[in-house]
């Protein structure tokens, strides 16, 4: 660029201005030869965000670029793989009977939203432990029931992400380096326990999910084997699904690699019409997948944590009230920010004033560099959260100025088969000041509703800046 | 366009330049301010041709304009429904037991291509009407075979085409008009009948497609009820599928629609093993829906068919030696060319001299304003039949350069949700020199091998040129 300026002086031009437009009208209607340059000063000109930059690139105890390409390709030979189904209580690491696990970083019943409020309130009424919203908020306030993120736990859940112990979660192994993921089966849309909802119809959907269709995949599986994720996510890309809010593709391919291994469990004494009441649910489901893509998106990432000196982002997770980010070389902290409005479109009879802010840890599929990442895959996608497909095909442009690489197995066909941008540097985004893209549902304020709508939403600037300072802290040598 | 270079002229534009580039530079170099306007002469400069559009412009006994609305009217309008599936010999109209209808406008025995005739050899041996392919070649040539083609019974058959009297074939129901249409089942890709293969696997599968698959998925289309097929199709536009080459979207919507209807026929006494051969077959074969795109868009074209004055092409299609084409005011004719060589991959160890000519109804897709036409929606296609995703959208763009309209259920949401190039309009194709986009599989030019390929292939151009003749022949006053 700089020699292409050069030459350019040498053909007549006068002045280089970079910033304010209008100074370089002024010099060009007076004649001048005038380049305007779009240029934006690092970290939007915040002297002490450059500084802990310059900090980090001159003076760091490490090679944050050596960690980073580390991080970055345990990302890539990721080889997440559903392998089983299990009962929270049993699989997941440190969950007991009266550990409820919600989405996001942590936060204590007090301060929790209203949708989560009513997710727990659903989960305790599920399990058993109380009987009434009263009896379980009275329960929810007393101090027994310990309340944890999922990501504390290697799991992962959408919207309040409540797991409770009976729940049934997937269980996923990454093939290339052993650690594990979960989380629970989808429930569906509207009235339903992650959108805070807990009335008895959504309390016996939890109840069939338990009985009826989780026992039956696991069977399936069983019988189909290991499935390996990161192909199944690699074909959605190419079908019109981003893996977080549009799902059709990858809920069709779901239905077809099991339901020969469903109707053969009739053979083995299962009732086809619970096998027939499974696969009708999932095809009328389109969300059904993303139980399947965030826990996925997790395995794959969870595979670059805690690598000494990496500013690759590892998590980023909301509860609806806080949103929060984990990065690679800061181990387990939370840097957190307050949870943001979603911009998006409303269910009929919802406008913007019902709307909880934003919640769930399904934004760990755009940490795993699809969901938002991959918005210029799904076009159709607009239809849902709103905006219109140059919006889709802009968002994932921008996204390969905060990421390290470019996937080599999840490809954009009308981006002519461009990786997905993948690996989220910390530096970069304080750096160009472009916050990672997130689409999302939105749930009602108060509990006991369900989801209003879906749209885009913005994280805090803050916690990039905040996890910037202790990265500098950690690593700086002065 | 036209006051623009006025508006131009009055600002010192001196020279408007049509065509020839070369001139516009030779004025510049003398200082002469020059507009370039991309301009061709209508058709090619062709002076009959031209003279034959003038004659159905300002001479024409009927208003054309009116004709093709009516046209259009009735393609916007068609509900293409899969109501059943049948016998060939029972249900698809002057079907006999010694019919055997092809792909393509009519050909002999004498005419027919490698794959073609491989294909009826099959079909013979099939029907137990022939024993060996020497016995199978005498009996076609003999004169005791009534060869005839799909388009002439309600039907349409990818590749060869063939349709014999035993074969299963889904029945298509237009809910808005009442016509019927007809296909076969696909039977996967490589050595498959409609490629010109027939040997013993090919024959053993036509008759497991007989015995189980299309009496499994006839009761289990009866437990469903019609199926809907425009808004199938609607939804694959939107998951990367255009309806002819690419099908995955559509088979995964067409298992996860049927597969609950499935597994209850268990319960009625179906053997469940069969049922998970059938769901394992569709799901191993990703052309599974080319069986169901194709008859609904036939379904749907043929609403537009007779009417007085129309120039809508409601038929193109090939049989591997002629490409031919019907127009809606010209009746039951065909015009006909020599078959084109297809621009394409080829599969491993086959290359372009291995090659049979463009065949096969499929075309039909196009005609109904998806598939190649709709190229745009599934830019992954190129991976199958060549080009880039750019190619892809061009030839989409391309396509409303000939087309009366945009489809209102069909979109493509890339191109900002805009509705497929529908209602081919031979004037227009005439007029600017472009020919419809067709995409297509590659047969091998011997009987007996199969598929070696795909790719892209333009219609010879004297078709159109000949039928927009015989318009003028019969709708001019002069």
């Amino acid at each position: 660029m700089s020699s292409d300026i050069l030459n350019l002086f040498s053909e007549g031009l006068k002045v280089v201005n970079l910033g304010l437009e209008s100074f370089a009208e002024t010099l060009r209607a007076q004649g001048v030869e005038t380049l305007q340059v779009d240029w934006k000063p690092p970290a939007g000109g915040d002297e002490k965000i450059v500084a802990l930059l310059d900090r980090l690139s001159f003076r760091s105890r490490i090679d944050i670029d050596a960690a980073n390409a580390e991080a970055l390709s345990r990302i890539l030979k990721a080889k997440p793989t559903l392998v089983g189904v299990g009962k929270a209580l049993e699989v997941v690491p440190g969950m007991t009977e009266k550990t409820i696990l919600h989405s996001g970083p942590p936060v204590t019943w007090e301060r929790m939203c209203g949708p989560m409020r009513g997710a727990v309130i659903g989960g305790l009424m599920y399990e058993g432990l109380a009987g009434s919203r009263v009896e379980a908020e009275a329960l929810a306030a007393s101090g027994e029931i310990r309340f944890d993120p999922c990501h504390h736990h290697d799991a992962v859940g959408p919207m309040a992400g409540i797991v409770t112990a009976s729940m049934p979660v997937w269980i996923f192994e990454n093939a290339s380096f052993g650690n594990r993921s979960f989380c629970t089966f989808n429930e569906g849309l509207g009235k339903v326990l992650r959108y805070g909802a807990y009335s008895q119809e959504v309390l016996d959907r939890l109840r069939w999910i338990e009985t009826e269709l989780a026992p039956i995949m696991a069977k399936a599986l069983e019988a189909h084997g290991p499935l390996d994720m990161k192909n199944i996510i690699a074909q959605v890309l190419q079908m019109g699904d981003e893996g977080h809010n549009r799902n059709r593709a990858g809920t069709s391919l779901i239905i077809r690699e099991f339901a020969p291994h469903l109707v053969r469990l009739v053979a083995k004494g299962e009732d086809p019409e619970k096998i027939a009441r499974v696969l009708t649910f999932m095809h009328g489901n389109d969300h059904f997948f993303l139980n399947l893509s965030m826990p996925a998106s997790k395995c794959t990432v969870d595979a670059a944590k805690g690598i000494e000196g990496s500013t690759v982002i590892v998590a980023m997770a909301r509860n609806g009230t806080d949103f929060g980010i984990r990065v690679s070389g800061l181990g387990d902290r939370w840097f957190t920010g307050p949870a943001s409005k979603v911009e998006g479109l409303y269910l009929p009879g919802f406008g913007p004033e019902d709307a909880a802010l934003d919640i769930g840890d399904s934004v760990i599929t755009e940490t795993a560099g699809i969901g938002g990442f991959a918005m210029a895959a799904a076009p159709a996608i607009v239809q849902f959260v709103g905006g219109t497909p140059d919006d889709a095909l802009a968002i994932t442009r921008r996204m390969y100025e905060i990421t390290l690489a470019e996937n080599d197995v999840y490809r954009i066909p009308i981006l002519d088969f461009r990786g997905t941008p993948t690996g989220i540097d910390l530096r970069k985004i304080v750096e160009t000041g472009i916050l990672p893209a997130i689409n999302t549902g939105i749930a009602h304020r108060e509990p006991g509703v369900g989801m209003v709508g879906a749209g885009l939403v913005k994280p805090p600037e803050n916690v990039f800046k905040d996890a910037l300072a202790a990265f500098a802290e950690t690593y700086a040598n002065d």
